[in-house]
Order: structure tokens, then C-alpha cells, then sequence
């Protein structure tokens, strides 16, 4: 067992001659490890829509990736600009909830903008760099959130996380499961209950697998066993990771967040938050702004089962994500620091340094 | 549609010749509908225990049953009450947790000891009477619950159920769902959302199925989506059965359980245990007493799903249910009437009335 065997999986990447993204499949994990080579819009679009990518920052660092790979194909033409400002709006509408999606895409546009006048060469480089940027800057991102989220974690501690915010969600180390495999690394031992999150069961397939994998001391419990975990005295600590945050600190995350977190506050458990700077939403007031994406019957019914679990006729309601309050969390951990409440002020705080050493 | 599809359907019937006990095998549906025959004590203890047979409710009058089908079945001898006994410690140790499977054998013993010295076609028809009217009584709680369940619902309510306490887990109507299918035999309308209960998917498979079938207005959502359905304002009651009710009002009851009455009353919303007095047992003097059935990982990781969700080095905690505590419980619903706060008096009065005209 080593931590390395989870910390340095290639999620996304750019395929040599650089005309397609190739992505670990983590829709067919944990079964079968195949990877899938992206060089059409469409093909992109279902990737991100259909979570064979996913984890907020992992859908932005290939969404710059595509951006560049769709420049990279189409080729020198004069409506150059224009054609790129569709393919982003395209990838963008893939998913409406996470806000690094858009984040990344923008990203991309605003310097394909700053640059249009240059040699075409110039402005492939340009865009591949910054893609490279944007994944490199995760990476580094992912380590000091790890740090700061390691720094309220004890020996001993048990800690329940949701959905999965590991290495495949991001780079490298993760972000809510980033502290755990830090602690890891250095001998401090945790031990970690997940849930594991209906319906696409990302807590099973993705984050005890990836626990697992990198030796860590991993439960799986069904997510409504959560309260009966924490009741019995064997939580400690609660990390998950997030899509999007809006200013006053609420949180859109995968469906079932704000359940634990009212469980934990219920049991007096510190509940974490944890997330790149760029997932904090300034422009977005409350979470009653960020809109809730809503999915297929069929994932709740049908997706991973044998038999469907109920009648054709019986209808769904399947929201992916659900928005915890921000009375109910008690850090915001970025790589620039741990943010606490009145988070209006902390975030925006967060959100404009350049240098943690300033918190 | 009609409510009779539902509250009509034989789950636990004697075989005509009293040879077996026939249920209509609960871990197949909704897919398939096939009845199974019990004939031999093991037969009698797996359909318990691997849940072909459930509800509290429906575990009891199915031992009343097996309890007569294995007298019958071995004939007159010597020592038959001794026998009897034995049969019936191996059935209650079949499931740990609801104490209706106690409280149904050790109601067909005592008679047994009773009438020990009568004619031995005497003591069989004792114990075949007694067994049908365990049955027949459970008929008529189910209907006083549901009547007490409906006057704490108004017109366009959306209530919001765990696992399944319906016709399948008892007689006819059910206890948590039986307000609800008198409501829509009475012209009122409610919308119900079903938890899908992991793991074994009582909710999916057993409530949405009933609640289907009987023309009911349901919505099936994962266990984690409650919270999300709650912050809507789509909940106006939680209805919820129980396997075991303590002396202070503690009820065990289907894994989630607790979960989902931590987060009503977060949310402000009225949190409501039915069951039959059978289930109030007073000499648990709390939860703490209750014992608590842990069963298999191979359930969380296997059983339903096409491939395994996750690792087999994966382990799980799979308990098969939890403890909400009395102080969440807005009242507890019994064929005796409400009980309310504070639980130790008011369950006391519930177990030992008969008439409940005195509440």
C-alpha cells in the first residue's frame, strides 16, 4: 500500500500529439480502469454530462483541456474567436452546478481574447500552457488545502466523508479526502467511514476504492447509516468537498450534504468544507442563487441494479446536488487558508490573496 | 387503481391443510410475485432472517403461524410442550431487533402451557386460533392506527416515509402507511416521497410499489435526498413504523431512521412513529436496551447491484437498524390512541388500555 498509488493517477490528461483529452472512465470504476479519448464537442459534453469525468475541479481542468484540444483540431480560420466562444458555452451547459466548469472555460476564453492577433502557433501554445496551468495550479491547490485540512485532524480521529472530493475528483491528493491521505503519509492514523452516496454511489465505486487502495483504515456505510455512526461517539471530524460556495458560505454539494451536516451539528461534530478558491461564487449572494441540477429517473431506479428497484410507473424526483446552509459548517479549508464564520467576510478575504501567509 | 390491491393481499396465510405456512416471498418483489411454503424449522428461521418475511408486525404473525405448522407437523408426543419451546428460542433468535417476533411466540407458548393437558386435537385448534387471531387483531390495529394516523393529516400534505410499514409488513392497511391508504380510500389527497431505504431497498421495492398500486401520489428519492425534499417545504409529516418502542418513548426501527427524524425536526417538521402497542416494551427502559441486528457487507456491496460497488477488501457496518431518540418523536401513534410527551407515562397508559374511548 502507498499513497502514491492513488495520488499520482492521471484523471486527465492531454494525449501526445495533443488532439484529444484522455480521461480515466470513472463511470466504470471501480470494475474496469479504462480510459476514454475525448476529440469531439459532443463527445466531450457527455463525458463531463454523464460523469465519466467528475469532481468539480477535475470537470474544469478537462473543460480547459477541451477548449484547447477543439482550437487544436479546427485549425487556423478567421472566425477563430467566435467558434471558441460556442464550444465554450457548449461544454459549459454540460452541467450547471459546479462553478469551475464555467470558471475553467472562461478562463480559457479570456486569454484566447488577450491573444487573438498573435501567430497561430503562438495562440495554440498559449492555450495548451494555460490548460497545463490550470491543472498544475490544482495540483499545488490540492496540497495546501490538505495541509490546512490536516491541521485540524488528531491521531486516532474518525472522520466521515460524502461523495468523493479524493485524487480522481482533482489532482493529486484531493480535497476533502486530501488531509486523510496526508495524514497517511505521515503515520498519523485516521480512520474513515464513507458514505456511500446515491444514487451514482461515487462513496463506494470511488472513494473507498481510492482509501483502500492507498492503505487508509476505510468503512463503507450506506448513507443513511451516518447518524447511527456518528451516534455511537466514532466521529470526530466531517470533510466533503463542494461545487459551488456562495458568498455567505452556502454550499451546493453532491445530494445528502446537508443531511450530514445536520446530523453532525445534531451531534456536535465539526463539519468541514473543503475546496479551491476558485469554487467560492462571489457574484452568487446565497445558495438560493446557484441552480440545482436535476437528473434521470432512471439513475435512482435502474443504473447500477440488476432489476430495476421499483414500478416502471413510479416517478423520481433525483436532484445531484443540495445546498448546506452556511449556520451548519464550520470551515471553509482553501489553499489559502481556513475560512470561518461570518464567512461573508472571510471568503471574500480568502478569495483575494495571493499569499497564505498573510491569514 | 384500487386501495384493495394493496390491503387485500395475503402475505402470511396457513397452508389449507395446515401443513406450512405460505408468505409471498418480500425479497422478490416488485419484480417477481412467488409465494414460498414453510415447512421445517430452518425454512421457518431463513425466510426471517434473510427477510422473505418482514415488518414486525408481519415476523409475528408469521411465527404464531410456523409455531402451530411445526406442532402440527410433529404430531403428538410426549414432550410437545418441550419441543415447542425449543422451536420457539430458534425462531426468536432469528432476528434480534423487533420484539413483535418475541412477543407473538411467547403469546402462542403460554397458551400452549395452558392447555397442555387437554386432548391433543384440543391444544392444536387452541394454537391455530391463537394464531389467527394475532392475525386477525393485527387487522384490526392496523385500522385503528390508520384512523388515529389520519386525523394528524390534512388535505395536500406531502409526507414523507422510511422503508416500508405498509399492507406487506403487516395486516391490510399497514401502520406508517395505513393513514395514507385510508386518506385516499376517503377522497383526501397527500403526496408521499419513499425513501428507497438502503440497503435492501424496502422503500424502492416494498412502499413505492404499494403506494403505486393503490393509486397513491408517491415520489421515490434516495435515503440522502430527504433533506433536500424537507428544505422544499414538501414535507408537512413523517410517518415511520417501529420494531421495538422503549419505555421512554426510544424507538428502534429501520436503518435511517433516526437520520430522518433528526432532520425533521431541523427542518420543523412533525415526526410520527406507528405501531401496535405489541411493539412498546417496557421493560426496555431506553434504546440502550435494544438490541441491534448487524448483518452483512455482501447486502451494501452486492446484493442488488449488477457488479460489486466496491472492492472486496472494502469492509462495511451494516447495521439493520437505528435508535431515534424519544425527545425527536412528536407522538407515537398506537391503536390505543396518541401518545405524546412525556413517553414513560403515556406508553404505560397506551399498553394497558382496551378500549381506547377512555384517551
Amino acid at each position: 500500500m502507498d499513497i502514491k498509488n492513488v495520488t499520482h493517477v492521471d484523471n486527465v490528461k492531454l494525449r501526445d500529439d495533443g488532439q484529444a483529452v484522455v480521461i480515466l472512465d470513472q463511470s466504470l470504476l471501480p470494475g474496469r480502469t479504462e480510459y476514454a479519448e475525448l476529440e469531439k464537442p459532443q463527445e466531450m459534453y457527455d463525458a463531463i454530462g454523464k460523469l465519466r469525468v467528475r469532481g468539480a475541479p477535475a470537470i474544469g481542468i478537462c473543460a480547459a483541456y477541451c477548449m484547447y484540444v477543439l482550437a487544436a483540431r479546427r485549425g487556423k480560420c478567421d472566425n477563430f474567436l467566435q467558434e471558441l466562444h460556442k464550444d465554450g458555452d457548449f461544454l459549459k451547459s454540460s452541467r450547471p452546478t459546479a462553478v469551475n466548469l464555467k470558471w475553467a472555460v472562461d478562463r480559457i476564453l479570456k486569454v484566447a481574447d488577450s491573444i487573438a492577433d498573435e501567430s497561430w502557433d503562438k495562440i495554440l501554445e498559449t492555450l495548451r500552457k494555460e490548460a497545463v496551468t490550470i491543472q498544475e495550479e490544482d495540483m499545488a491547490m490540492c496540497f495546501k488545502i490538505s495541509e490546512y485540512g490536516l491541521s485540524v485532524i488528531k491521531e486516532g480521529d474518525g472522520i466521515l466523508t460524502h461523495c468523493n472530493a479524493g485524487p480522481l475528483a482533482t489532482s493529486r491528493y484531493g480535497t476533502a479526502l486530501g488531509p486523510i491521505l496526508l495524514a497517511k503519509e505521515r503515520g498519523i492514523n485516521v480512520k474513515v467511514f464513507a458514505d456511500e452516496t446515491r444514487p451514482l454511489l461515487q462513496g463506494a465505486r470511488l472513494t473507498a476504492y481510492e482509501l483502500d487502495k492507498a492503505g487508509v483504515d476505510v468503512t463503507l456505510i450506506c448513507d443513511n447509516m451516518a447518524s447511527s455512526v456518528m451516534s455511537r461517539g466514532w466521529i470526530q471530524a466531517c470533510f466533503v468537498g463542494c461545487d459551488r460556495v456562495a458568498a455567505n458560505g452556502d454550499t451546493a454539494n453532491k445530494i445528502g450534504t446537508s443531511g450530514v451536516a445536520i446530523l453532525a451539528k445534531h451531534y456536535g461534530i465539526p463539519f468541514y468544507v473543503l475546496g479551491p478558491t476558485s469554487t467560492i461564487d462571489l457574484e452568487c449572494r446565497t445558495g438560493a442563487d446557484i441552480p440545482i441540477e436535476l437528473r434521470e429517473a432512471e439513475e435512482i431506479k435502474k443504473m447500477f441494479f440488476r432489476e430495476p428497484s421499483s414500478p416502471e410507473s413510479v416517478k423520481c424526483y433525483n436532484p445531484a446536488f443540495d445546498v448546506t446552509d452556511h449556520s451548519l459548517i464550520t470551515g471553509i479549508i482553501t489553499e489559502n487558508g481556513i475560512a470561518y464564520p461570518p464567512f461573508e467576510e472571510s471568503l471574500k478575504r480568502m478569495s483575494n490573496v495571493q499569499d497564505a501567509t498573510f491569514l
